[in-house]
């Protein structure tokens, strides 16, 4: 058996699985703040779930492990984490090896994703398709001819960090106008809340007196028919569909899939992002292009890096 | 023998070579403003070249053509192009075929290039590289895993038509702030004629009374000296390295490899490029980059055209 785990900015999943994508067990908590408390957090959660499998952890053959940012797979280093500081040139693959004795192989959380939705997911009916995950950041892999590309050194691709505009809002990668400043969750947030600082009546006003405002509540919001959050939601999506026509033009794909927290809102954002791109994009590369969203968010990440370790401890 | 042809906005260029990529003859014509012109030319050069080497043009195995726009390689049709208006769902291969006696094979021009420089240029080096290809418009391409990408359809890679800015320039293919309304040749002058009609001395001013301003005129008196022509180029470089950035966060590729007329610029664009894409770009992802040149522009673009001949005859 081998375990995948997936480190997002705001949870980590772990799942349990085999050889064959059977998947056993699988479970989350939070995101702890500094990089001691997320070693602990991914031990505690592979224990845990290995243990209710009736196994130890050590008999795992491996962990394969997704985090966010740029990623050295080679070293099993993470090189610099936009979304979590306390990574920094961190050897997150040793680490975790020498506190469990299991081998563990580091991936960029993204690529994870679209290695789990290319071997359980929707991406095995496409040869050639791109996915973009909408959390805290935006990252996003590719596969080409039914092959997950990882670029020179397996650690890209930065989707979220593509340029909409180069004058435009600045990114803590160092850039101005990142696509992931204007159609990550944490990007749809930023924006309501300067335009509920503006005047509009909105139910998320009345929302935010108790509670702090989420990705999540603009959407259930806007889906109830708030005008306000809806503008908010439309906004994300026209972002979303200038970066989406933007890679249309550039990879041609069969399919375009959205995962990641803020891909819940897909009916929301999906109609928009179809508008932009049929504006935008060039006719031939736009014309077939199917939309769809990651099966199951919760696992199919975790899965992916689960696979990343089994093809990884094969070599 | 085989006939390689490369259309651009400017010059269609012709190659005879063999499978093994030995050149025979090579030869160019400008760019006639019609469909029918096209077709002459085409026809001309190839019948002049085969001609010239004691082969008559019907004994020519096949005939590989790149031509600037969106193409549908498998039906040899060119949906749209957005420098040679004649052409919009244009039949191009079937065409030649009927005058010629020839098969007739057709790719993107940018698709072709990419293909001459990964059979007989620098792109044998390495596995992973983009290329853009900077001329009247940009094309571009991507070698993934030793293979040009060619995407769903086998038309892209649209470089050019990334956006750099979603509320910037408008662009002829209906999208705004497209990279090559900022990086092309085309775009080089344009900008530099709207700074002259502003104040700022320069050669520029007097040349420009007696011949039309050109890409290769603002090079040339910027590598002279002149203040101004030198930051119409930065200008560009600017943009490009912005573009370029973007790509190498997407690709992570270990070459980029510029073509196309305005890289004869190369002296003076790279190191603005290197610059900014060092600003922009992620560590981990920018860190290995190589910077270079298409070897041999008359050629390399026709080259690959023909190894599209070659290709596609044998299957």
């Amino acid at each position: 058996m081998y375990a995948g785990i997936d480190i997002g900015g705001t949870n980590i999943k772990a799942v349990i699985t085999n050889r064959e994508g059977k998947l056993f067990a699988s479970g989350k908590v939070r995101t702890p703040g500094t990089a001691d408390g997320i070693n602990d957090a991914i031990i505690g959660l592979v224990r845990g779930l290995a243990e209710n499998q009736g196994t130890r952890m050590t008999s795992l053959k491996a962990i394969g492990i997704g985090a966010a940012g740029a990623i050295d797979g080679r070293k099993g280093v993470i090189i610099l984490s936009p979304n979590i500081q306390a990574w920094r040139n961190y050897p997150l693959a040793r680490t975790i090896e020498k506190k469990t004795g299991v081998r563990v192989f580091l991936e960029n959380d993204a690529t994870a994703a679209v290695m789990g939705e290319w071997w359980i997911g929707h991406g095995r009916k496409f040869r050639n398709w791109i996915m973009l995950t909408l959390g805290t950041g935006i990252g996003g892999g590719a596969v080409i001819d039914n092959k997950v590309y990882t670029g020179q050194s397996g650690s890209s691709l930065e989707i979220g960090h593509m340029t909409i505009d180069y004058k435009g809002r600045p990114c803590k990668c160092g850039n101005t106008g990142c696509l992931e400043r204007y159609a990550s969750a944490t990007a749809l947030v930023a924006t309501t809340k300067a335009m509920l600082r503006k005047r509009g009546a909105s139910s998320l006003r009345e929302r935010t007196k108790s509670e702090p405002l989420t990705a999540k509540m603009i959407y259930e919001e806007a889906v109830k028919g708030d005008a306000f959050a809806k503008r908010a939601m439309d906004d994300a999506a026209f972002y979303l569909g200038v970066g989406i026509a933007g890679l249309v033009n550039i990879f041609n794909p069969e399919a375009v899939i959205i995962g990641g927290g803020l891909s819940r809102a897909h009916r929301l954002l999906y109609p928009v992002v179809k508008r932009v791109v049929n504006e935008r994009a060039l006719p031939g590369l736009k014309d077939n292009v199917k939309y769809l969203v990651m099966k199951n968010e919760d696992k199919t990440p975790a899965m992916g890096a689960a696979k990343v370790g089994i093809d990884s401890s094969d070599l």
